[in-house]
């Protein structure tokens, strides 16, 4: 099928197993784009993507692009700090601003959880969520997903643990909601101070002893810790955090044999992940990045090109980039 | 005919009736270009556009590197602090540099009145100005009167009164050119230490009294307050400004009842325009902006264009780019 | 033959005249494409191209990112202050995780000398030397040396002085290589705490007396003074340096009548080049700035054009993009 009826990506909060996996049926596609010699299909040519980065993001930002240009998009980026677009209602004017140049897709990053909700109540382009706040990062959860279904087929009765700062953590709860819409057994593990209160109530189970939550786990994914929780007092030294939360060969003994390890990126090596197990052969964290792109690369695909999909039908239809299924060969 | 024969678009003093529908009748193709599916045509295939962005500008830059991107030029983007090219030599090199690498156009916003006319005189390229000081800001002139036009068929004999700081205003200047070409009625209105002193010489009237001004208007152009003006003594508290210069509802009691408002953005909302004029079914703003992208495509086609198809007549012709009319189909 | 057995671009320092001619020659040809009006070659249409500058450069990185998009590359900029990235497993890590997202080629900048070997030790993308702290900037030899080549044909015996910061250049120290390798005789000139013990052993001459140094050269090679050297003790005043090692109208008169003067740019005109010599028949500095788009095109297209052709050798052909050379006109 490879249809999404979806016009926006906020967040996978209320996205079900079908949806996630028709994302992921398509990324298997798109990755094999990438290891082309002309990575380059024209699905998405003549579309614009305008990249709202409210947040510093290198590695998001570039995936994204990379990304966009890969389906052939026109990409316009846009960087702001947030303190100069602090106020709702200033968002609004810069966003319905640049809506009026007729574009397709917004990418937004933001701090505040729920911009991009607020930007598709006012513009009629598709938003994709590049991480807002503390709410979500729903590519990214879509990418570990992506990771472990690529390892086991399925994910149902697999058990993944998600290791530290869950509390502000929006690549933590993009993919609970992923990973419990696949039947995954979800456990989280980290300080009690770093814990949201009432989490169970999505669907997983808080564990905050580690050597207890990684027992049997077949996957475990590292939160990167924000240096600044500390002088918040939120967490202890670096060091007790590394010997009571870090992820390190001893704490793995405890798991599953074939134990994935995953990181979201950038790691804070020797902290939340040892030097060793970062750069062993559990570890997953470079092909998390490349199925990064390649899982935005569906994403974009699936809610832009069903948009021009209906769009052509409604007009005269113009051959060439109608033709945009992601294992076609592009005519030069 | 859709000609224009012009290197350079340095501002609107100057340009005829004739050249500035050119633009227009122009503009109106290419607007519908940004409504359709693929939004894009290889009228500019092959060409180099730099954007020398002196000045911080995220609307105008988007705004122009959309219009490149559509017409498939190929973009690069220079953003200085204007402190490292302060001195006119230092400009020179620096824009010598880049010309050496045999780019067609140069979209330039500068501090400095008269840079761009600067850049004219030592480049083979074509200059677009973007924005010069507080001498002219051609595009945004264009994108306005194309927007009154699209309204009215013709401008001539219509009123058109532009609110605030003229002196400082390079909108106001590119306004009062090309609607005083166009036979239209041009009022400035404002506070007194904000007019500049014989401005009258360009065809316009000027008059103080903001009802007597808004009598019977067909359009009223709200210029942007800069808040450093306040700071320099030049305006009164803000609060004042809006109470006795501010466009609000009971102000728009005096002009025409089909009186359009307009703003160059970004608003200060409650300043010089009421929050409910700016939302209102009198403002054109966003209008603006989508026109301003078809406008900028029509100058960079006619400017640019117009140059490949003289290049094209002297060296042999390759087909595919030449078809470069924005109605034509491009072939994937 | 048109073709280089390097996958990476380091350094000069290693190549031998036939390397250095195989590029030459290709820039030849890439010349010519940037004084067509459809300026751009199908050559690396679908490769993937990330500029990571980690130290701030315009005109480099334009040319750079000009070259690219004239290839039909799809490139994505990184600028960094290396105050982020400054430990070498850092940069690790960050180098990594571009790389993940499957790019084919990296042009780096870095204060460190040795960061770009670094990189192509654990990448598997091709490595482009911008310029490593005081190493090499090799793109900026080959097209000093491409200037010197289109001049006289052959640089065999001609007398090229390089005068300066000899010590602290990356550009002397390609040049030297580059020039070396060529046969030509190089000459080194400058304050003598500017000039690196035993370079003598690289096959060049050291004569710290300008008018000495430049009898009877053919080229003359000025290197930017960096104010910071001054601060550090390491130059006399500005006004002396000028006096004693500054290239002016009384210098030139030693040199051979025909004698060429190049600078990299950007001058401190009236410092190590006076404003006359920098303006007048001699100085070749802005054909020097177009000859690097073209050796930059070459490099690329060398380095990653072979690439491609040695993949479509074992993947199913795909027609269009591997008619890639430069002279072939590319179908709409």
């Amino acid at each position: 099928m490879n249809s999404l009826n979806r016009k926006h990506l906020l967040g996978l909060e209320g996205w079900n197993a079908d949806e996630i996996n028709t994302v992921l049926d398509s990324a298997v596609s798109f990755k094999e784009v990438s290891e082309r010699s002309v990575k380059k299909v024209p699905a998405l040519r003549g579309k614009t993507i305008v990249n709202l980065f409210f947040e510093n993001s290198t590695r998001t930002r570039i995936s994204f692009e990379l990304a966009e240009k890969r389906l052939s998009a026109d990409t316009v980026n846009f960087s702001a700090s947030t303190s100069s677009v602090k106020k709702g209602e200033s968002l609004r004017d810069t966003v319905e601003n640049i809506e009026a140049m007729k574009i397709d897709m917004i990418v937004i990053r933001h701090s505040s959880a729920g911009a991009p909700f607020f930007l598709s109540q006012i513009v009629d382009a598709s938003v994709i969520n590049a991480g807002d706040g503390q709410h979500e990062h729903p590519t990214q959860g879509l990418l570990d997903i992506f990771t472990l279904r690529e390892k086991w087929g399925a994910l149902a009765g697999r058990k993944v643990v998600i290791v530290g700062d869950v509390k502000h953590s929006r690549v933590a709860r993009s993919n609970i909601h992923g990973l419990v819409a696949l039947d995954a057994e979800v456990v989280l593990c980290g300080p009690p101070t770093l814990m949201p209160v009432g989490i169970e109530s999505l669907g997983v189970k808080v564990e905050t002893n580690l050597p207890r939550a990684l027992e049997g786990a077949d996957a475990v994914n590292v939160l990167r810790i924000q240096l600044e929780r500390q002088r918040a007092g939120l967490l202890p030294s670096l060091d007790e955090y590394a010997r009571v939360w870090g992820i390190d060969n001893r704490a793995l003994q405890y798991t599953s044999p074939d134990c994935i390890v995953m990181h979201p990126g950038p790691m804070n090596r020797g902290v939340e992940i040892a030097q060793d197990v970062a750069d062993g052969d559990r570890a997953v964290i470079l092909e998390q990045v490349t199925n990064g792109l390649a899982v935005r690369m569906a994403v974009l695909y699936l809610i832009g090109g069903a948009e021009m999909a209906r769009d052509d039908e409604t007009t005269e239809t113009s051959g060439g980039q109608v033709n945009a299924r992601p294992k076609t060969q592009e005519a030069a």
